[in-house]
């Protein structure tokens, strides 16, 4: 692995690749634009994962990392064996929902519990790790008794997470704040994505839009679990002995996938089937910004079946 | 009026401020934290406003002007003369809803419309100024055939307005990035005011934070209404015959308030009945930073009050 300053984004040849996979025990992947788009597998990505998990004498660790914390560990398994993947246990996928729920289950006190605001999956996420929680669903209406400003607090509440919610209202937002205020309460949010694309060229807001309405009227800092924090990668390298070095993290977006795999000292591997393109790379590469310089990654390939060749050989 | 670098913020005496009154001859009022709290008057405050529009030979012309985005100009004469402030006329109220009304009826191309996150109280000044708008009150569920991912959109809508929006929700929020997505519209905001504090320590969000979530989905900046921004004076000035070196903006907030009371170029009063306080003053008087150096005013008061000897002698 290269440092920062001198990763170039090379395209990852046959020959290359060969020597980037002999070197790595391990590869991550983000899942939507590298492994899918909706619910289509990129062609050939279910193929070079099942000769990944083969490859060499001990084969590589695959685990899927993603900032997505509307499904549950479980249901990425079944999407992954819906769209041809090799099989995946849920302790190998890591998504902002459940590691969410692992961090507020070291992070809050005895008996303290969380306001979310998200949906079902973070519900079962936080369930799973035993952590309590309230705000799921539907809000009261401004006119209600039980509108967010109104509303009684919860006596044991110490903590906001803030997830994707499409329940999202001005009514949750007074809640938060309100929980916020009262000081001894930690502030968590599942990502800070702006959007998310949909087919077509449009897209909905992400869940970075909501946490910073939080942090707006909170006016403080929530702390993020998705990429490109550390922390994501520090979930990872918990559940599985797992040594950066011989690493790759697999994604479709510089500012999160590639940010956390240089942060985290993992070669990092662009595929172009998702978000970011090379002159957005190109970009970064010319800036003098050193901030710009930790978005570039050690490699691209048009798609991850660009690495079958290398894997056949 | 001093340069800010000079602005020292000093304490308005009975003799400074028969100075500082001589050389007006418009006096802006910022209203909550000012002239009231709440439904209570600031003792004192009606009796000054009184005076002050009948000192000196030709008396002071009095405006009002605030960044509350949810009350009419009506509605704010009726208020100031319900706490027995003088009567004033509706051209006198410069809030955030009449000119975000103003700004789009110019703004606006021949036959746009407004996409609007706000209340009635906005809807109403638009109406009056003559711009067609639509998205005022509750949003459909995430469940709806209409929900904001896939709602119609309007072909006539140039522009995004976000004001306070009591109805603020993530399918509201949809439906503005999918607005702003089409590339000719306009984003603006009435203000930027993080929290509106209650009676009692507490707080509720305030227009801000859904500006920032606006913002974050679209990837760009609104043009903002309100104070600190220049745009509100401007209102005044076209309004009335203004000479910015004769007039004094009396404010509760630094970085609303005296920030565009500096930014203008007029005579700046903090008062202490409401947000801002000396410490803070005092941060920004000995930082080096010239942006807070901005934030720093000619004078202050305890209360408007202070201001009464002044105008009896």
């Amino acid at each position: 692995m290269a440092s920062a300053a001198e990763k170039r984004c090379e395209r990852l040849e046959e020959a290359s690749a060969r020597a980037v996979l002999a070197g790595a025990d391990a590869v991550l992947f983000d899942c939507d634009g590298v492994l899918w788009r909706g619910e289509a597998a990129v062609p050939g990505a279910p193929e070079t994962l099942r000769l990944l998990e083969a490859a060499g004498p001990e084969g590589k660790r695959l685990c899927y990392v993603t900032n997505n914390s509307s499904r549950t560990r479980l249901a990425y398994t079944e999407k992954l064996k819906r769209l041809g993947f090799p099989p995946a246990a849920p302790r190998q996928v890591f998504g902002s929902a459940h590691c969410a729920a692992r961090y507020l289950s070291h992070a809050l006190p005895p008996g303290g519990s969380a306001y979310v605001l998200g949906g079902a999956a973070l519900s079962t996420e936080l369930q799973a790790a035993g952590v309590a929680h309230l705000g799921v669903g539907p809000a009261p209406p401004p006119d209600s008794a039980h509108f967010g400003s109104r509303a009684p607090l919860d006596a044991d509440v110490r903590a906001v997470l803030v997830g994707y919610d499409e329940h999202f209202s001005y009514g949750k937002l007074c809640l938060a704040l309100r929980y916020l205020l009262r000081g001894d309460c930690l502030l968590a949010a599942t990502n800070r994505d702006h959007r998310l694309p949909l087919e077509g060229g449009s897209a909905v807001p992400g869940t970075g839009c909501l946490v910073k309405a939080v942090e707006t009227a909170a006016e403080r800092e929530a702390f993020i679990i998705g990429k490109p924090s550390q922390y994501m990668f520090e979930c990872v390298a918990s559940e599985f002995d797992i040594d950066p070095a011989r690493t790759i993290m697999v994604g479709d977006r510089l500012d999160t996938d590639i940010l956390m795999g240089n942060n985290c000292g993992l070669t990092t591997l662009l595929t172009l089937t998702g978000v970011s393109t090379l002159e957005e790379v190109q970009g970064h590469m010319e800036s003098d910004c050193p901030e710009r310089k930790k978005l570039v990654p050690d490699y691209y390939v048009d798609s991850i079946a660009d690495l079958l060749p290398a894997l056949k050989a």
